[in-house]
């Protein structure tokens, strides 16, 4: 008995070690008797007939779980499709382990072992909606995982802008752009940016300002549930871009609104009983590494 | 009618501007047929008969509404004791606004008029509660408005700790120290350490090392209903201060242990209705002072 | 006797308020017998016979000073321009007082009239000069008095590259660029990115990288007559932009090579006596503002 | 030949495996004829009578070179008595490398004896001199190789002081202190405190506020021919504490006045010929670890 009778796998089909990792993956899982579903390019990048073929959209609607071959960016854009069908994801990593993505190709067949077996966490990461609108009506719409970035696009000048969170005025402000960014992004281009760390349950949202004008505009942190407005200065001289994860982009243009939401549908992430969020940090963040050995002397010598 | 019919006030009766306000205060509390009590030492530097004379543990346990003449210093102070009988607090400002002192002297009639005719917001605030322990036995105890900071005290040598959160291990750590804040503290002294604002309505605290002996430490946000614990390592060589909004301090050793969570009981805050979170940021924080004119040169000439 | 016996006069003739000026100090500059050279477009938009009319760089090749009239950025534009011709600047803001232009309009006549007498103050800064080479080649060239800054243009994507600072490896990077910066500059885009403010008298250049990869890249100060070469990585997927002061901008592509070096002809600004670089730090930065007034009372009360 | 006919030993005798490397090196030198001077403790401690015993003053005005075995904390030590005498110094690390000191335990003889070959580089650090003066009266004088850092000392409360640079007002400012550092302790204190990382060719010292009160205080770079002035508030409710090298410390009292000035002997560093600056950044600051893989992976997929 595995405790997901149907699984989809996914995965980036132009890598060599991808491929083999979704081989040996399938391989796995028809020892194991479990249904897969293979998204099209995958079944056609292994030429098997081992399984069912199937679009994300297919995956989403008909598997327990789908496992996401690549890096925490592959799993970033089948999340923002699957979050919407309920169905939870589980990350393989190709070498370099991620935040998302914790399970490394030799593990395999132990550790999605153990989850078959029902030893598993199961984590839920909000998302954020971003829509833009000019004059009024939807221009463009997308989801993000970890972060989406109005961003000063091909022009390298400035965008000034307002902002708003839960209808009230927070600054206007001149700047590179700004990332909001869930939790799940708080590691990501938020962090480069100076956004603090964001553990997973906390409910917020953080707003950093990119390059700001004025040394006293700094990251906030903000309720999850609140609606962030953003209204593009109407005498910009420069087009925006809007990002979301940084893979899916919007021009933007002055006088231009963009409004970030929680979306309804959280992801649900599974990974291996030992899984630990601090232990990712202190692998990935380097937290180990020492600086300043010589004040360590000043101490004791 | 009065939607608060007894109040307290309270206030740093050294300072002349403060017992003008509390004067004048009591004058119009009077007016309005408000019973009053007043702190002792209000009490005894305004040389009054015209109120009843109480401890701060008496307000606490009698008064409707407590108000704070001072800085937010003063309402501090006053914070970590009354929160626990329930009873909201107003500050009254003696010059400069505060985060949280919003009225001035000037205004006092007006507003504080407003609030006694039910005008008002009523906003909560949590409190952390620090407790020291030694040996498995608590040592010292007290609440924190703000923040709480393990610092390296009379030495400025570095402290070694290790940090816990919901029991799980986050990192080790060299540094100066570390500040523990709530939301309402995070536009004191962890943002001069370069943690984030946060909104009060955020359900977080903020853990801001102190000049990290490693370039990858950077300030975390973790849930507000995390226990977190920071051991002293065992061979520090110093014996660091636990601070409690910089107000309340305590001497730790080396193998002391520091457990740090929300409190049980909020603190009450009554605003003016045109009160405004981030109207008090733009005018603490200066955001609206500019830096770069030049560049806005650039783009338009 | 005039210290400077003929002034060429600039400035960005769109703006009504740079006219009314320019108007002005040509009528005072006349009154003084001061001979005086109009650049084109100031000329026939005064619509003026009072003064010779001049290409920039006939200004350059025969005035004794050159006043500018608008913002830091018309100044940048005009000094890339002049230093060359080894003229000495004088700034005239429009209202907003700038780094580089130090004298409000009211106070043309009087300050403007001592430095006519010989008091006044001669300040050098120095240039950098950037050049990008493809396969060998130059492909383009200028200079920059604030900083040249690698970004990555169109695309949000990061940039990888090496860096070597004369001659030696310092680091390869992924981000979204790097910001090299003069003292001058410092106070400009550096300053947003987390650069340091770097006194006009110290003879070295920093180098902010933007939105590093790694938190432990810093900004690197390091002598200003170092060669600074950046190698762009050829795997690139992206074109990256050089731009210099943010005013002129070159198409750089994966495999180019940016150098950048001290200039060898200084910028000579002409200042008021009274002219205080930390007088207008504190102006421009707001050093005067305060933030945590509630640790104030702590301390007080 | 030996370019150094006389060579002072020191070191912290009270670890063992710097004893180890102390008769290591002792006994290689005594095997290349050179002519060795044990600073008294070390004498002691190796029980030996094959070498003249000194006091470090001896050492320098005798020896041709002093080696320190030790981490950067011993080094610092004896640089600030050694370089008044001329005498170069060279860093034997105890295990992990330091910026200081380049050579490891199992490379004595190799890289030693190259230098006593000829084969070295010799590299110029200046000194910092920190005077603290009461009423006119100078009552503390030291030197600092890294930095002279004025903090709050025993109580947490924040200094207000007065900066003022080359005669020149700065501003004044409520921290928990600054840190006043050379090219050398930029790595150190100054570092983990937001300053950036100085080249030790930069003839600069860069003033770093400590917590400061106001979001506008950065990192300050200045001419290293500087004299910085530090007046203490006279309203300071606490004492400071004035710290060089963090190993050497005054008691400050309100109304004091620090000077800081560039010490007119340099320290002379003898590295062996492959030492790189940005190499030893590399290695100890970890600038080649990653933090955004997941990024990377939107890049490629």
């Amino acid at each position: 008995m595995n405790t997901f009778a149907k699984i989809g796998l996914l995965g980036r089909t132009s890598e060599r070690k991808v491929l083999e990792s979704l081989q040996q993956l399938l391989d796995f899982l028809n020892s194991r008797s479990v249904r897969v579903m293979l998204q099209e390019d995958v079944a056609a990048a292994l030429n098997t007939q081992d399984a069912q073929v199937a679009s994300i959209v297919e995956i989403g609607q008909n598997c327990d779980l789908a496992i996401v071959v690549g890096g925490d960016g592959s799993l970033l854009g089948a999340a923002r499709v699957l979050a919407q069908y309920n169905v939870p994801l589980l990350g393989v990593n190709r070498g370099r382990l991620g935040f998302l993505t914790d399970i490394k190709p030799g593990e395999i067949e132990e550790k999605i072992g153990a989850i078959l077996d029902g030893e598993y966490l199961l984590e839920q990461r909000f998302l954020l909606e971003a829509s833009l609108s000019r004059n009024g009506k939807t221009i463009g719409n997308s989801e993000a995982v970890n972060d989406v970035v109005l961003g000063s696009g091909p022009s390298a000048r400035m965008i000034e802008y307002e902002l708003f969170v839960e209808g009230q005025f927070v600054y206007s402000q001149n700047s590179d752009g700004v990332i909001v960014s869930t939790p799940t992004g708080s590691t990501a281009y938020a962090l480069s940016g100076g956004g603090p760390i964001m553990h997973p349950k906390v409910d917020a949202i953080v707003l950093v300002p990119m390059f700001p004008h004025t040394l006293s505009s700094r990251p906030i942190v903000v309720d999850a549930n609140s609606e962030i407005k953003i209204v593009i200065g109407a005498n910009n001289p420069t087009h925006p871009q809007l990002s979301c994860d940084g893979q899916v982009n919007f021009n933007a243009a002055p006088g231009d609104n963009v409004v970030i939401r929680k979306r309804s549908h959280d992801l649900k992430l599974v990974h291996p009983v030992e899984h630990s969020y601090y232990a990712a940090c202190r692998d990935k963040l380097g937290w180990g590494s020492r600086l300043r050995s010589d004040e360590d002397d000043t101490t004791d010598g």
